[in-house]
């Protein structure tokens, strides 16, 4: 992804728009899109989104439609959604579901906060559904709250990972061509049966491709093809670029797509989603530090030992003595797993404030996140026993932060204890750290874990 | 799955065979062989496997080939070996590897005590390292270890999910036909590009079929198709059944298959089949308690609410009292998470017999085995940090027993409590359960939960 102008971080991960500062990138990939034309003055192109989501998910073998099946207990078209709202320049999102559907929509569109997202019912094929997205963008009358855009792009509910680069490159080429659409090479071969079941012939693999979305047209071009096309087709037809060619006889672009273009069809799909998902927000972990001053040394000291073992991700750290804004400034850059490092206490005064903070910023509407709260203790001076009682707030306190979203555990470190016995306790804390990470799973919240 | 003679149990999930009973199933087969031909005596049909296992997974995007990966620390194609193995009536299995990985299969063979493997080297392709498996069955010497089979199967070591029903569907169907073939329907539109890139014309996605495996053949055609083989086909050509289409005239009777044929090709397959892999090995749970006389009512009280809590799995209830006869019959069927139930006691001699049997069983051998040391204890007794410092013994247990793939935590549920607070930590004790049944993740064994 290119950089955006300086102070202006743009993710590398999906996720949430808490600013909306999108100006940044408006500017940077306005700029792209009149590349060719090189116009002293920028001239933007009005895009517009068509998904249509209302497929019953048969494949799938369980009766939730696909794109209503919960990742993170989050519905997977959300994350589609995010993933086209991340391109500012997509002025509309039209969303075609089914009648039944339509209410749960609009409860996804608020509970996760998207925007520019307009409903319109779906069709009893995807050809229709298309199609009632498109009418909905003919409407160029001004009490309307979409306009005609002069490119249109078609992408599935069900393909949450499409990286903007793509969705700009087929905008960019229907521009150019009337119409684009991504490609895969194929991972099988294709072969055509007789009628009698055997194999009548098979294709050269490497002279065909996958079509995959998303595809774009220009608006006029893909409208007046669905508005020319027969009943057979509407019914029967799967490929958006078949149309443009046979009706329009607009030949597409076709755009080579990366891996990530892929459609959750079966339920080893939703599986694998879950786990792209899950990875992607545990890269980063913000470790969160209350430098006192008499405790400086020792509680660096720890901080550093934690901070090698958890060097295969990528760490951050904050105090929260700074008025909490380098703190602001890493969820800014949606980190979704914090570890909170309290020396020589078993009070959660440090972890509540973490938690406050997380709570108020809205981080974890999207994704779980993740906080560990992480005491080192000496185990010669103070009663065990007191402590653990402290520590077993711990229960009370995760049951509470679940409500928004948040999975709270323990970690105890015991200190002191001889080097290299403290280094063994710190590389199982960091395990356990990262175990917790990674899993991000509500079972064992509450827990207070031993390293 | 059709059932065996009593007394057989033939697995629903793939398991392995501990104790070496094909019988059965290789009776049940037999008669579905030779169905069709009526014969009142049984004639087995020879059939071998031949598996290319030589590529290097570029699309994975990870310098390990794909087939080599591990899923809960265990190559792919041990999974996949483990699938053909259980029809046992492919007589031999004949993987192509390369020469560099030839060491690490043999290891492979031996750790996960695979069966009826015979190793022969790959060639650059996948064609050539089929023929290189065909060559070593054409040996019918009375000192080669292969016998010439009348119907080989061709699998790929990378799709571990193949049921030995469809295995049975294209050995029949090559036997009467001389070749055969799975298929799946197609998920994306097939297109073919022109030279300039674009859109050329697409395929009707309903006429045509993706081809899967595994396909089988009659020895005699497919071999003499690869010895007619030209270079260009032996390079360049990806499909078995055209093969024998293209040089010995043979069409292929193309059998539907479900969707468990899937390849792995993608980092994000990898994934899904581990999933799928700890989906499988979840499903069953085997609570183990000792009765012993004075502590009977409690103890099955107890048991009782947590089996209800956990009644979304398959729940087997053994003793340890009875000579273990009931624990060896549930190992047997291949449960591998196993839930001890203490009541009043700290102490992990339960557990520990439950151990020492799974231990001796080799049932970890194939998949991580999950033990959850439950006890119910109570707090207004003897002194709580006497119990806590016994239960600490766990550490040094868990760290044990993970040398040999077994995965312990405890669980600590407070007893007696008012009715509601009891039924509310049980029900937390079987989430808990559930959770590490579910992850199966080494991250924390040895812990003590508390629900």
């Amino acid at each position: 992804m290119e950089p955006g102008p300086p102070g202006a971080t743009r993710p590398a991960e999906p996720g949430p728009r808490l600013h909306g500062e999108c100006g940044a990138d408006l500017a940077a990939s306005a700029s792209l899109l009149s590349r060719a034309e090189a116009e002293p003055q920028r001239r933007a192109l009005a895009v517009a989104a068509v998904l249509p989501a209302g497929g019953s998910g048969e494949r799938m073998g369980v009766p939730t439609p696909k794109q209503f099946c919960p990742i993170l207990e989050r519905p997977l078209i959300s994350y589609t959604l995010q993933a086209l709202e991340r391109a500012c320049w997509i002025k509309d999102i039209v969303v075609a579901v089914t009648a039944e559907n339509m209410e749960a929509m609009e409860g996804i569109i608020r509970r996760y906060q998207h925007k520019r997202i307009s409903l319109v019912e779906a069709g009893v094929t995807r050809h229709r559904s298309i199609f009632n997205g498109l009418k909905a963008l003919a409407q160029d009358q001004p009490d309307s709250k979409l306009s005609r855009p002069e490119v249109v792009i078609i992408h599935d509910a069900v393909r949450p990972f499409v990286e903007e680069d793509v969705l700009f490159q087929v905008a960019a080429a229907a521009k150019e061509h009337g119409a684009a659409g991504a490609i895969r090479p194929l991972v099988s071969t294709v072969i055509s049966p007789s009628p009698d079941g055997c194999l009548d012939h098979s294709l050269e693999r490497a002279r065909h491709r996958a079509s995959e979305m998303p595809q774009a047209f220009l608006y006029d071009v893909i409208y007046a093809a669905y508005q020319q096309c027969s009943d057979y087709d509407l019914e029967f037809g799967t490929e958006c670029l078949q149309l443009a060619l046979k009706y329009c006889h607009v030949k597409a672009k076709l755009v080579e797509g990366s891996p990530d273009l892929w459609k959750v069809t079966y339920k080893r799909d939703l599986y694998a989603a879950e786990s792209i998902i899950k990875e992607r927000i545990s890269q980063q972990i913000c470790i969160v530090m209350d430098t006192k001053e008499d405790e400086e040394h020792v509680g660096r000291h720890l901080e550093e030992m934690l901070k090698n073992e958890l060097n295969h991700l990528k760490v951050t750290s904050v105090t929260l003595c700074h008025a909490g804004r380098d703190l602001q400034q890493v969820i800014l850059e949606q980190c979704y797993s914090f570890v909170c490092v309290n020396v020589m206490t078993s009070e959660f005064e440090e972890t509540q404030k973490l938690l406050n903070t997380l709570k108020e910023s809205n981080l974890s509407i999207l994704y779980p996140v993740v906080v560990i709260s992480v005491h080192f203790l000496d185990y010669k001076s103070v009663p065990v026993d007191q402590k653990m009682e402290n520590l077993m707030q711990i229960r009370e306190l995760a049951k509470e932060v679940k409500k928004r979203n948040i999975l709270l555990c323990g970690l105890l470190i015991f200190y002191p204890q001889d080097k290299q016995k403290l280094q063994e306790s710190v590389r199982q804390g960091a395990t356990i750290i990262t175990t917790f990470i990674k899993e991000r799973n509500s079972g064992f919240i509450g827990q207070l874990l031993v390293a």
